[in-house]
């Protein structure tokens, strides 16, 4: 403790900067920054350990700003603990190609942990952080060596206090006892429609402690700095439970319109910023102005972090003698490769192996690969039975107190929160020693939308196994099938949407999933059995694309995907025997891998001179970039047995059949019919 | 109170109806109908009132079945109630075009309010319901007319209690204080990953209670029929605040799996079907099975529920004779066709009208129809001044005792919910007396995929009023940019995307939004000022699509949406200017509806012969369908000033021509040029 007049210049100086920012960028939340500047003032200066120097050091305490929006308030204080982070970076706040983007960007800016701004993620990768943190001290702490035993702080608003996401994933933690997470809820009373009371009455605290929380409240978050101290230690001392601190405070404290919506979304008007240096004792005709005392208080914070960092590194490479396995485990983690060889775990299976559905191929794979790759953590939104993610003898993720696992467990019971799981997966991803999994129906996925945008953006490994991925479901009818779910993620950048045919192409899916470092994947997987390919490789289906069944002087391609690749292949029988018709068969199990292949492949896949029909049940939208012609389901399914569902839309050989030949008819006239693959001009990428 | 017998064999008929159903079509949930039958015999027989009859009699209480995996439960009811629901439709559960599907649909089947099923929205529709409710009766009732007094009861389970959806839901239900809302949770400590246990550990009674909600616990749902009459009753008189049931049952009652996930998801076992029908003094050889005694019972309470509407059929008659404008008003809503003339309050525009952006013109359409669309009830996800979706002087829907607004208020402040937002919607949508819209920035629609899905799938006249609909947001960058979202929601059937380009485009969204009454809108607002149109009418935009500018022997179509229409108009100058080409535009404010126009208007439009070129800010997926080449942006955007933003990824003139050339020369050599118009075969709708 011991607070005195530097900190209040600190916690003023931080305030300003924010306001200079945002009043230079004419853009920007500078009530955020304002009103939490001192509870992030303690924070920085007297209880979290880090190095500036080393961002990535792996034991370092985790702060996420959920309220994303004040993010000049985590500049700021990463400009003046030595981030690299200059003073121009803060001056160049919210203008192109900056590292300090309107919302923080952890691929970015050093010292971000994870994106955030889309309210209620951050907090929720926060959690995502903290299980990291739990497993990683079971796995790798040993009597004598701490290796991890950090906190995790978050900060958090209104806004993400009423998002769904945050509810699902305080339950979660709360659930899990997570000890080592501490909530700092900035009780603002103000969020953008003005007072709180026209849409958030609720008891948050009593809510919270309701999901399981240690709470404090601290009443003047403006200026006790001593309590805000005080009500943090008692946090971390309790190591049972997640805490959170209801701070309350005064938006844009120190602005005229201080404690009103005025100050939430818009840089402070000159007059007020003039009064507001004065009242704070600086000179206000000068901006972004750092007295020399504060840059000493938070280098000299950031030297003790780097010192710690120091003691830790020893710590370490004492542990690498004892514990040589353990360390050169964790140390192979954080460089984010795999252990070699892991791929010869991967199974492999030829035409004659019985139909299984690649939801079950999936599981094979998983069974197959968790010892190889210890990383991997994976779980189900409490479909554990239908997505099959769960190997046979997977311990849990529970705390030891419930009997029912422990913290080095591999498999997390995400319970019936998809979006939750989508924003703790990425926590998990970006803490450095785990690759998430996690199950639940394609459909479902969609609940996640907002976190999964956000793997792609920040890119993390995540990856989702998205079983029942079809009207092939069956009788759980409209309300459970996809139709517009893999063109939603198709179009998202950065998002490789897989869905395999049979067993190789499962395999390959995962193996490209499980090393593209930057890059979260979606597998969707049958619920129906599906027969092995004649022509399927692990080492074609990494192409994202490739010939299933090539025929000389082909009058069609037949290009598909996952369960109808194999209906195509009869199709192909069909169109022969009864049509005198020969059809090319061609898998195109994932979009974006196959589009990074070199313009001579994919015109082997998809040549020039043959008209091709796409099938796939389910939205068209998107396979006009492969091929001429679309049979797809542009219209929402049906309850019922799968077979009947997919004869009642006409997904069969005769089906498809009908189609090829008025494919084939209408290109009958058309001289050197070139495949989509050429295009006028490249994209932007 | 006062239950017989008869009341137990009923409760036991639905459970083996329910056991028979799932038995029948190998399929289906048996374990929540079979714990659940008590308590949905009380409300059915002791608390609703309905008309099996006239199932849509305004004024029945609501029931919604949040749980809807659990429909055989529905089914059972409505077939004994006596609605449209035949002892052949139950045996026909999930089979094909039955209107007993795997989950309720309300546009399915009679007696259905709400399509549930994806687990929370059940829940949150109830929530829109009651909101409705409390709306019509402050707009509706007189002294000595109480149209509107019914309750609105929905069941949920752990899973809906789990989902974000539904606590954020929860939480603006009590803000709002919505007496008239009983919830019944059921509390059977089972999920599909086994035991509650494993993830779901909070004190749901105390989180209730922290939202503002009355609650009861009720011990012993599986027998105690009188507690629970009791605890309902009790949930009644509370009119301040909604009110949980917390009801401890046993999943599966009766069968030998009883109390396990064994009874969740998959049917009994032929023999544990027959020691339960033998339990339940049931003949263990026969098959659904409806004794003559419980048909009576319910058919008397359906015969009490019809004599209620009569009463009520009169007191509206008398009502109508005192509050003629009223009753007919209330009764063309019910119709859900719009005001005669409303749509001459549609503000129109000529190209010497400033520029504005499309969010604003938005505001003044909602501002100018609003006085002649009475039932039409807005609201934002706080984001009120952003969306600019309240017109000035509209009143708040409030409860009175906060002092900030009243029931009949037409703008409801949603929180930072939106998903909830959009649940509630479909509940709003469903009641019958009011057409919801509500705002939030488009990259955030995708929060509530899992509700918009469900507006789509269940017909529901919704709108999304979404601004900031690209990179010209500008400074709040990449994660506030939509790059995916129009394709995703595109790719949804029966979904409307419009992205207006102009002020007669945007009053032209809003005229099909308004007049479509089974499909939901999402209109797509620029934030940035834009110019008006040359040619754009309410007529033209009306097709969804149009020529902007017609030019003989074009050399190119360039076709767009939204801001990049202008820019387009911009193009085709600069290419007549500095390459002596030509170029038509075209501005396809919406795919749905353009799609719908014959294929001659859709060539006029789009002609054979000139090769075309998109422009749209965003992902390209989907614009295939309509042009030959697509300039968009398939990647993440950038934070900084719009025009900056704009220029980085060449969305100007120049950056235009450059592709356009590119088309152009692409395309020289290819002889009768098709327009993608022209299809091999029609799609399935
Ligand atoms: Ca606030
Ligand atoms: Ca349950």
């Amino acid at each position: 403790m011991g607070y005195t007049d530097v900190d209040k210049l600190a916690i003023n100086t931080i305030r300003l900067l924010a306001v200079d920012a945002t009043f230079k960028s004419n853009s920007g939340h500078p009530g955020a920054p304002m009103g939490m500047a001192p509870v992030a003032h303690v924070l920085f200066n007297k209880i979290m350990n880090y190095n500036p120097k080393n961002s990535k050091w792996i034991n370092r305490d985790r702060f996420v700003l959920s309220n994303g929006h004040g993010c000049m308030l985590q500049y700021a204080l990463l400009h003046l603990c030595g981030y690299k982070l200059s003073m121009d970076d803060l001056k160049a706040f919210r203008t192109l190609d900056s590292v300090t983007p309107g919302h923080p960007e952890a691929h970015d800016t050093d010292g971000i942990e994870v994106t955030t701004g889309p309210l209620g993620q951050g907090f929720s990768n926060a959690v995502g952080l903290a299980i990291a943190q739990h497993h990683a001290s079971a796995e790798f702490n040993r009597p004598g060596f701490e290796l991890f035993n950090h906190y995790t702080y978050t900060f958090l608003g209104d806004g993400c206090m009423m998002e769904g996401v945050a509810s699902e994933a305080a339950s979660l933690a709360g659930h899990l006892q997570l000890g080592n997470l501490i909530a700092i809820y900035d009780d603002n009373h103000i969020s953008i429609d003005g007072d709180t009371n026209c849409a958030f009455t609720e008891d948050v605290v009593k809510r919270f402690e309701a999901y399981g929380w240690h709470t404090e409240i601290v009443e003047d978050g403006d200026h006790d700095l001593e309590a805000m101290e005080a009500a943090i230690k008692k946090c971390q001392a309790v190591k049972d439970k997640p805490s959170l601190i209801k701070l309350r405070t005064t938006i844009g404290f120190g602005s005229k319109m201080q404690g009103t919506g005025g100050v939430h979304g818009s840089p402070l008007k000159a007059d007020d910023i003039k009064q507001v240096k004065i009242k704070f004792g600086f000179d206000p005709e000068k901006t972004f102005v750092v007295p020399q005392e504060v840059y000493d208080l938070y280098h000299k914070r950031g030297a003790e972090g780097a010192a710690k960092e120091q003691e830790w590194e020893q710590l370490l490479a004492k542990y690498s003698q004892t514990y040589k396995a353990e360390a050169a485990d964790l140390k192979r983690r954080l460089t984010g490769d795999l252990p070699e060889g892991w791929e010869k775990n991967l199974p492999t299976y030829s035409p004659s192996d019985a139909a299984v559905a690649t939801r079950k191929l999936s599981e094979t794979v998983l069974t197959k690969i968790h010892q190889a790759i210890p990383e991997l953590v994976g779980g189900s939104a409490d479909l554990t039975s239908s997505n099959l993610t769960r190997w046979k003898d997977a311990v849990d993720f529970q705390p030891p107190s419930l009997g029912i696992g422990d913290w080095s467990g591999r498999y997390i019971r995400y319970g019936v929160r998809e979006h939750a799981m989508g924003a703790i997966m990425n926590g998990l991803a970006a803490y450095g020693t785990v690759i998430p999994y996690g199950g639940t129906f394609l459909n479902f996925v969609s609940y996640a939308a907002g976190a999964v945008r956000l793997s792609a953006l920040s890119h993390v490994r995540v990856i989702w196994v998205a079983t029942h991925d079809s009207i092939g479901l069956g009788e759980d009818g409209p309300t459970h099938q996809p139709i517009e779910t893999l063109a939603h993620f198709r179009a998202l950048p950065n998002c490789m949407v897989w869905r395999p045919a049979d067993g190789n192409e499962t395999s390959a899916a995962y193996y490209v999933a499980l090393t593209a470092k930057h890059t979260p994947s979606i597998i969707a997987l049958s619920r129906q059995n599906l027969p092995h390919l004649e022509n399927s490789t692990i080492g074609k289906a990494i192409k994202g694309g490739y010939v299933v069944s090539e025929a000389e002087k082909a009058d069609i391609t037949l290009v598909s995907t996952g369960s109808e690749v194999g209906i195509c292949v009869d199709a192909a029988k069909y169109l022969k025997e009864k049509h005198n018709l020969t059809a090319r068969v061609v898998s195109i199990p994932c979009f974006e891998v196959f589009d990074t292949q070199s313009k001579e492949y994919r015109l082997s896949v998809l040549p020039d001179g043959i008209p091709s029909l796409s099938v796939e049940v389910m939205s068209t939208m998107g396979w006009e970039r492969y091929t001429h012609e679309q049979f797809g389901l542009n219209r929402f399914g049906a309850s019922g047995a799968y077979k009947d569902v997919y004869k009642k839309f006409e997904f069969t050989p005769e089906g498809i059949t009908k189609r090829a030949i008025a494919t084939i008819d209408f290109y009958k006239g058309v001289p050197n019919l070139r495949s989509p693959i050429n295009r006028a001009f490249q994209q932007l990428i």
